[in-house]
């Protein structure tokens, strides 16, 4: 098992020259709000599956500067000796609210919102977006691979080719949070409680004189949980017809097979070959797995095509999300207290227009219908705003102010929920099946058009009319201000 | 710092159940080769980086199974006592050759040779895989972003947008290696003796009433080292005139600012507007910084266009290697040993042609011309083979052999180079620094076609008469089999 690791040196160097800052400047006491959120889901999702606060939990409560870290800071010649006593004493002392692992999230809504005094703030940010990013972009890619198999079992493969270790533990991790039934990466099944899955690969066919003295070595260690890779010299001409012969010998001995798995070549033709060929010899019931630098789309492609799989491992594309290997989550101040505690909301304007923040401390709700349980619209509010679910409520697009709604008969979920207060945690952590199963009824709450791969349609998140007053509001002073 | 982690259960399935099924079949002592070799190199690049070997002796150094960890398996209900036992004692007591971090590689060249009894050459492969694919997939995406800006400075900015915390360390590590003349990541810096780098973000200026008040009090703090960020608000209407009032301010009280950070907007229009304003106001040396989604074909366009940009930081792109976020390198059993001690080359074939391996217990030769220290083509050889630089020696392309060549005056370097002997170290470690100069002598040494950023000419890799004759012998041996 792993150590916990401390984590707080995992920074970028801004934010410790900017801690720096308001030490000198004396505002350690400056209450301020930051929301860490994405403008766009990862490659063609309009939506995304948030994971990682577990070990966002695990970083703050582990934050602290050891001797060490000091010493180092020290040799960098940018801060002086009491800042140094200062850090050795900093510990997280705020609030933090985020939506729970396996929510489903859109564009612009607060995944986290953190309240706290500004040098505590700041200096979470780098590695709070450096695991939410990752941990959501895996989910989400992964939530897309399943819905793709329609049913079938995907299993992640991939730890070979992520991005280094962590991207392969905590990339299975979220595999698991987005759908996937298993990993094969041996230690997040220690860490996470994960199924794990695995049999041989051709090295160990190639380690025996033939391919049927190997698969028949395998079948003799594992009668009960032989599954076959029949791909090392020819498929159909020697891996399937080898497989089937020593089958028979464990059914002779009554063991059931697993089945064969596929890793190169034409999935589809290979598939539906080896099928018959199984059948025939009257393994009906023998699965067949296959991989090979799957994804989504090449799944929902063979699947039309009526290939005969039954369980896709997905490996590279599915630990590093290719096509799209990074969510571009990010974390911005968006209100700050006085002295008298009253908020001042705050907007970052940018010579990118879609690089504009929403301001204020916010909240998230989620509209449902209440006849069919699924999702109509999101809805984000400012603190002091509440919805009564028995009057009608009618939303505006904030970009297109003309498209209107009104919902009636619905029911509202807050989706931010308490994590820390006054620097204690006070959230208790789902287990990992239980967040898979969050998520599975959260996507299930979607209409399909939502999950479509390609082309998806948008889904509404809407400002209340006094959130969108504020923003204007602010940008328009700016405007003044800069004339 | 970080503390030495145990990656020992850092696998995949597989490889537990192929070495239980060796155990159980007595082949614990039988000796084989494995060659880790990726077929295409990341992208559009020809060429690889390698990068990731120390993390992989430090891996090897560590590699022991914890009571935890037996204890974990036990629980799976796939293994037996007798096995726990040796893997308790279990560690590498094998070879292991490699080519030097920062070494250029090309497509089917082992970067990795291990000989060892095949339950430790094959517990190697999945953490092995890991971290040379991840590492030199970054170092090569990183010299790639360095080719592109022709000399200019390139900081690696990527943390937040990494795959997991060690995507972000190492991945930074490896920049470095590819030519990163920085970091910002702190823990990196900590780590591996790198240059860090960072000043503010956008929420600094937020915090203050305003933007030069929020400049001034950054340039109080750092006066030396004063750098701001001008796009907060508007980036030529007020970032770049309230910058260059803080820089008249420090220039009257004897400082020197160090520059400004467009982020946002056009960087070619902004960066020559702003070069203007910094020159007419007599800030002729203050420097450029331009981070915001770049990447090499950005800043290759960017000084097309004239640019006037000194420091360029390179975050997404460069951390995920965006565009090919993983390098497929693979880990093939090539060679096994009789009783005897007789090798027995061994070859995979496939329904995939270009998934079929080079046998043998191999070596890797670079040639150069004399007169002008570039690369001329490589040279994949058996173990016996020599090179005499005296004569002239004949290669030919394996996949087309009438296409030959014949070099004569020429320098040939051996590139795998012993790390472990006898399951002992043998590697002295360079520093970081001494292997980002070897990547950049490396790099100096291929002529510009090859690291044309689109389209690049193909480097040669050929194989020896003896290799390419045990090749089509293996290939007709396993033809004639399945017939």
């Amino acid at each position: 098992m792993q150590e916990q690791r401390n984590l707080t040196m995992l920074t970028d160097l801004y934010e410790l020259t900017m801690i720096y800052g308001y030490f000198k400047h004396d505002m350690q006491s400056k209450e301020v709000v930051f929301d860490l959120f994405f403008r766009k889901s990862a490659g063609k999702s309009i939506y995304a599956v948030v994971a990682g606060l577990e070990q966002v939990i695990d970083y703050i409560e582990n934050l602290h500067f050891s001797d060490e870290d000091i010493a180092y800071l020290r040799s960098l010649n940018l801060f002086d000796e009491e800042f140094f006593k200062f850090l050795q004493r900093l510990k997280f002392t705020g609030e933090l609210y985020a939506m729970k692992e396996g929510e489903i999230a859109f564009a612009g809504e607060p995944l986290i919102r953190v309240k706290a005094p500004i040098i505590e703030a700041q200096l979470l940010e780098t590695a709070l977006l450096n695991i939410i990013n990752h941990q959501t972009l895996i989910a989400t890619k992964a939530s897309r691979v399943v819905y793709a198999a329609q049913g079938d079992g995907i299993l992640e493969f991939g730890l070979r080719r992520a991005q280094g270790p962590d991207a392969g533990i905590y990339g299975a991790r979220a595999a698991v949070i987005g759908g996937c039934v298993g990993t094969s990466n041996v230690l997040t099944g220690q860490m996470f409680d994960v199924p794990i899955k695995g049999t041989h690969a051709h090295s160990w066919v190639m380690a025996f004189p033939s391919e049927l003295d190997a698969f028949r070595a395998y079948a003799n260690v594992f009668p009960d949980s032989c599954l076959l890779l029949v791909d090392t010299y020819d498929t159909l001409r020697s891996g399937v017809p080898n497989a089937i012969t020593i089958f028979k010998e464990l059914r002779e001995k009554g063991h059931k097979p697993v089945g064969i798995r596929l890793d190169s070549g034409d999935l589809a033709y290979l598939s539906k070959e080896a099928r018959n060929m199984l059948d025939a010899a009257g393994f009906e019931e023998a699965k067949i797995f296959a991989s090979n630098d799957l994804d989504e789309y090449i799944i929902w492609d063979l699947k039309a095509q009526g290939a005969k799989i039954d369980v896709w491992g997905v490996g590279t594309a599915l630990i590093t999300s290719k096509g799209s290997p990074a969510l571009g989550g990010v974390y911005k101040l968006v209100s700050e207290y006085d002295n008298e505690g009253n908020e001042l909301p705050k907007i970052k304007k940018s010579d990118n227009p879609e690089k504009i923040t929403t301001p204020g401390y916010k909240k998230v709700y989620r509209f449902y219908e209440k006849e069919t349980g699924k999702a109509i619209a999101d809805y984000i509010a400012l603190d002091g705003e509440t919805i009564n679910e028995s009057e009608p409520i009618t939303i505006f697009d904030p970009n297109a102010v003309w498209k209107q709604m009104t919902l009636t008969n619905f029911h509202a979920k807050e989706l931010l929920c308490p994590v820390f207060i006054d620097g204690e945690c006070v959230y208790k952590k789902p287990s990992l099946k239980e967040i898979a199963k969050y998520t599975a009824d959260g996507i299930d709450s979607l209409w399909d058009e939502f999950k479509r791969l390609t082309n998806p349609q948008i889904y509404k998140v809407d400002l209340s009319q006094k959130l969108y007053d504020t923003k204007q509001r602010l940008l328009n002073e700016i405007q003044e201000d800069s004339k």
